[in-house]
């Protein structure tokens, strides 16, 4: 049996400003460094000593994961930083704030933007500058799979693959694995892991900053699952 | 041409308590913080775009890592731990103080024990507790190569390997390579860098958290060399 801890990064800045983030890269808010802390301290307690951590290549994520490790003294451990665990690409909505969004296009358009499985958000033009194939961090990424905008449906199909190549791989090795991502990347693991309908996953909630717990057998199927307290 | 940037972590609290740290975990002090952070900036300022980073597992090392890289804003790039580039092992001194430790076996004793090449200090016993081998952190590193107490000879042997299989690799592809490191693990590269004596490493200081660049050509020869301001 192996142990699989997924944790939503905290609070960023943006999220306390009502913003569509997706792949712009804000940073955690006061409260977001508080609960990465609270989440490293939980850890500690519960004895949970992972051996690898996995984050995006998101700054939230990041700092998430190194306050969490500072608490939980386990900052010696491999961390593997990878674009396939980042959050869903918000394309053209990225940096506008929902509530105004909401005015302009409809309360409903922006629901289904936001709560559909697999409608894709109006795409990034292709030489917007805010396309990731302009930043610095992408640039090992093969440019044909960075996305200009996704839906849910699409962040699945390269989660997974990343879930397959290396995270499945260290838990059968018999590791402790820690995952700290965002909102969507992790339904896309749930959703695989847990088999959850398409309808059903785009309302699963994730607490910010909570570490859940996925204890699994040698297959990776889940025996139970909870968050620590 | 490829750049190599060293820096010390910044000052922890036991250097500020003036003890023998060595493998011990200690953290930054606030001093240490603070230039870590101003490493950062130095490095954003030179534009110095670094790809890949790699520390010792040593909390000094990794914290000063981080807060350089928040301050960088290159959180994202790839970064390896290995123990390799820890703080030369200083045995049985690890945790005294080194004005009592001086009064205890005489100034040139201690002298020795800090400024020889090859003299090791008092080692530790297989069986005291504060040996790696009792540490989580080493679990996966073969018990033979796990030091007892190190000269800085024995050192330089253990850091070459790392530097020879990961970190010359890095250079040699085109990469900018950071490295942040301790004393004597940086002492270890530069003197096989630069060719410097036995007689001659043993005397070398170098700055905490000041990033030093090495200029390197194809046959990562040093061409240049010049600490960041």
């Amino acid at each position: 049996m192996c142990k699989l801890i997924l944790v939503r990064h905290g609070e960023s800045v943006w999220n306390k400003e009502n913003r569509f983030t997706g792949w712009t890269d804000v940073d955690l808010s006061e409260k977001g460094e508080q609960e990465a802390r609270r989440a490293g301290e939980l850890i500690r307690k519960h004895d949970l000593l992972f051996d690898v951590a996995f984050s995006s290549v998101l700054k939230r994520a990041i700092r998430t994961l190194h306050l969490l490790e500072e608490s939980a003294d386990r900052m010696w451990v491999p961390e593997i930083h990878n674009w396939r665990l980042n959050e869903r690409h918000y394309g053209a909505l990225q940096g506008l704030n929902k509530a105004e969004t909401a005015k302009k296009y409809g309360e409903e358009q922006v629901h289904i933007w936001r709560r559909s499985f697999d409608v894709t958000p109006p795409l990034l033009e292709p030489d917007d500058p805010r396309g990731a194939v302009y930043e610095d961090k992408y640039k090992n990424v093969d440019p044909a799979v960075l996305p200009l905008g996704e839906s849910l449906a699409l962040t699945i199909t390269r989660v997974i693959p990343f879930w397959q190549d290396y995270i499945a791989p260290c838990l059968i090795s018999g590791n402790t694995v820690l995952v700290v991502a965002h909102g969507n990347s992790l339904r896309a693991l749930i959703k695989y892991l847990d088999g959850i309908s398409d309808e059903d996953i785009v309302g699963l909630e994730i607490p910010t900053g909570v570490p859940q717990v996925y204890e699994l057998d040698a297959q990776l199927r889940p025996k139970k699952r909870y968050y620590l307290k």
